[in-house]
């Protein structure tokens, strides 16, 4: 197979090869021609002399057209080296070119560092922009991001299982599900791996997936999408719902070291700064109201829920005293969780719950579940849901299942925050929304009926 | 958080601990009662002595519950070491037990090696089938086989990536595709990321994802799942279609290691052969007809396919003749594989694509992809599908994409063929087909309408 552009050809001056890539750039100096040809490890500078079988053949290619080229590899002038050019310390003469696949003109300019296009261009034409530099470091990124949760689960015991993703009922209430014509049957795409986590804890006492979960969210923000990645974890025999949140802060810090190991290229191009992590602070949502009271004079402190300015001014507040980029907010309102959500045995109606916050946004929600049969299906019936649909996930609790609880992360939030995008839907490679999949759907589709 | 029971105990003899588990088994040797108590490491033996404060509180308790003891852990007697009772060296004297969870009497014993129940009871109840040890073993596998995919894949430099499950539209074209009600519009469940690892493979050369993927299949086989997970991968640069396969085979090889290497106790439950690999033979459809009909008389050489009968009889030959639990198939018949697949140059009726069979069974499918504009466009309308589907995906190859191809494999199927299981339903934890969801839809749901 073939070599690669940056790494493998600068161990070879003075040797006759073979390389292929992609023509970023062509300039001339004169009557001499450079390319700039890329492939996924960088950039060689080839250059063409008049003379050369490759120079009359070169002046056809345009950008982004897919070449083969033999030739030879030259040490270049050190001078050009210290100029820190990335495009090597070597550069191919070029004897031979083969074109392997043309190119249209390229609609706009991708290879400047900041891509000049809005954002349903970005989306409508991502086959091309996905190839700009920043932007495929938003999703080396996510590829780190999952890779890590893997791996500090996996050193942690926890086995790995696959959620299904089609469901025969709408597990969590809630209205905002996409209804799937199943053979004769309706059926439902999953809300959340959650009640499967649980079945297989009975088995494996500690479980992870990563699994594509589906919301029908009926508005476009910058906060959500229709599809996205959750990283799910759960874990029996705890002995406080702390627990939980140790195991979180765990899988957090390892992942800040792997990102800041693997991307440091990638979060240079976003001047991204390192996380504040550590011993992450964790205070209850009515303190947390009491303290953006004090700051901000902004009263909320009777609300079910922090929004999301409270999420950004307890973020502020906690980068500012405890040098934490992180906030564990705890004990939110029995009313606003699902039925499975473990009460607070000192004030029911509070749970031993727990949502994350990163720089101002909520990129992972946990607790303790109940996991006691009686108490389950008084909060299933509590909760408004019928006990049939749920006959298959009570098995799990009528033969016994320890105390227990976990998490889920919202893997293109990690990412967003981490390099600060202006929206969600810029952190995964193909957004969903109720006006888009892969192109605008008012463009592309027509309604139903 | 508690220490797990047949792991962390062995070193402490002599302690007063506090441990945690399911009771698995309740014997009673006179008036001295022993539990076996399970947690994920294994078992530990837990010994109740008349006159302790846990003797009385331990007779209510039965199979399945969960509790929390406190003792004394004691080595155990040598002879019963020698043994090789599975519990351990150590037992725990217990002082003080207190109940974690209660359990239903089980309705079969799922601590028999050998689960005694019907297929549909095996999935209606998986919750707790799923705690038998064998069941266990079937999903262990299918976790080492993930990220053995994984591993090997990273270390060739191929980037991970999150495929979409919702899509457009139908990109294969064929019935087998589910429908989503996708707010006002029409979507369906993607039966393939191959669109994606394309449009991928312009900004990353070597792709691989874990994509859920969803057919309609109308009938219910021993060989079909409705929603599977697929190993895809896909790289760019190719110098000759075989460098696929060569990539494939490197996986297989890899991932036989690493499960002989991880689940030993699982594959020895299953009495499961180490499959016989190395250099995979690679022979056209064509002549594996051939074969067949020598070996069996059976004359499929005009057939455009292999059937199940000639995947089991040319795997045969494979190991007879080649000592492989494994063959490509190779050169199917172009109007049988999917729009994008290259045709062979010099025989354009076949197609440079292969299936790699298990021990009989297609665990893979691969081959070289169009890679040029036009002859695409071509063969999408030829296919007797509409362009206007494809204009997102169209762009990758409008603006130049080196030649390429990929692989699938059904990571069930994996599964499947390596325990020797004799339904692709038992490799999954959740199957679903045309008649089941969790539980049999017959009983669960009402038809629509």
């Amino acid at each position: 197979m073939k070599r690669t552009l940056n790494k493998e050809t600068n161990e070879l001056a003075d040797k006759q090869v073979k390389i292929a890539g992609w023509v970023q750039t062509i300039r001339a100096h004169g009557k001499i021609v450079f390319f700039d040809l890329r492939d996924r490890s960088g950039i060689l500078q080839v250059v063409f002399i008049p003379g050369s079988p490759a120079y009359e053949e070169m002046k056809k290619i345009k950008p982004e057209w897919v070449v083969e080229i033999t030739g030879k590899i030259n040490k270049r002038p050190d001078k050009m080296v210290n100029e820190k050019i990335e495009t090597g310390t070597v550069e191919l003469e070029a004897k031979e070119i083969k074109v392997l696949a043309e190119s249209d003109p390229i609609p706009f300019d991708y290879t400047e560092k900041d891509l000049q296009v809005s954002l349903p261009t970005l989306f409508d034409q991502r086959p091309l922009t996905v190839r700009n530099e920043k932007i495929k470091a938003i999703f080396k990124l996510g590829d780190v991001v999952l890779d890590s949760f893997r791996k500090t689960l996996k050193t942690m015991d926890f086995t790995e299982f696959q959620s299904p993703n089609i469901v025969p009922t709408v597990a969590e209430g809630g209205a905002e599900i996409f209804k799937i014509d199943y053979y004769k049957y309706k059926a439902y795409l999953s809300q959340s791996p959650q009640l499967y986590k649980q079945i297989m804890l009975g088995a494996f006492e500690r479980v992870f997936t990563i699994a594509h979960v589906f919301r029908a969210e009926p508005s476009v923000t910058t906060r959500h999408l229709s599809e996205y990645v959750s990283l799910d974890a759960e874990l029996a025999f705890i002995e406080s719902w702390e627990d939980i949140m140790d195991v979180c802060e765990k899988v957090i810090n390892n992942m800040v070291q792997d990102v800041q190991r693997n991307c440091k290229k990638e979060l240079e191009l976003y001047e991204a700064k390192e996380p504040e992590v550590g011993t992450i602070p964790r205070i209850k949502m009515r303190e947390a109201q009491e303290i953006i009271f004090k700051r901000t004079n902004r009263d909320h402190r009777k609300e079910s829920d922090l929004d999301p300015e409270d999420e950004k001014e307890i973020s502020k507040w906690a980068l500012e005293e405890h040098k934490s980029d992180f906030i564990f907010i705890t004990h939110y309102p029995t009313k606003k969780r699902p039925f499975y959500t473990y009460p607070d045995p000192k004030d029911k109606d509070y749970t031993l719950s727990f949502d994350l916050l990163f720089r101002g946004l909520e990129i992972v929600t946990g607790g303790q579940r109940i996991n006691d049969y009686k108490q389950l299906t008084d909060n299933i019936k509590k909760w408004g849901n019928d006990l049939n649909n749920f006959s298959f996930y009570l098995q799990t609790f009528k033969y016994g299942l320890p105390p227990e609880g976990g998490f889920a992360m919202g893997s293109e939030r990690i990412v967003k925050q981490y390099l600060g995008l202006a929206n969600l839907r810029e952190a995964t490679p193909f957004p969903r929304d109720m006006e888009r999949i892969d192109q605008s759907l008012s463009i592309t589709k027509k309604k139903k009926k």
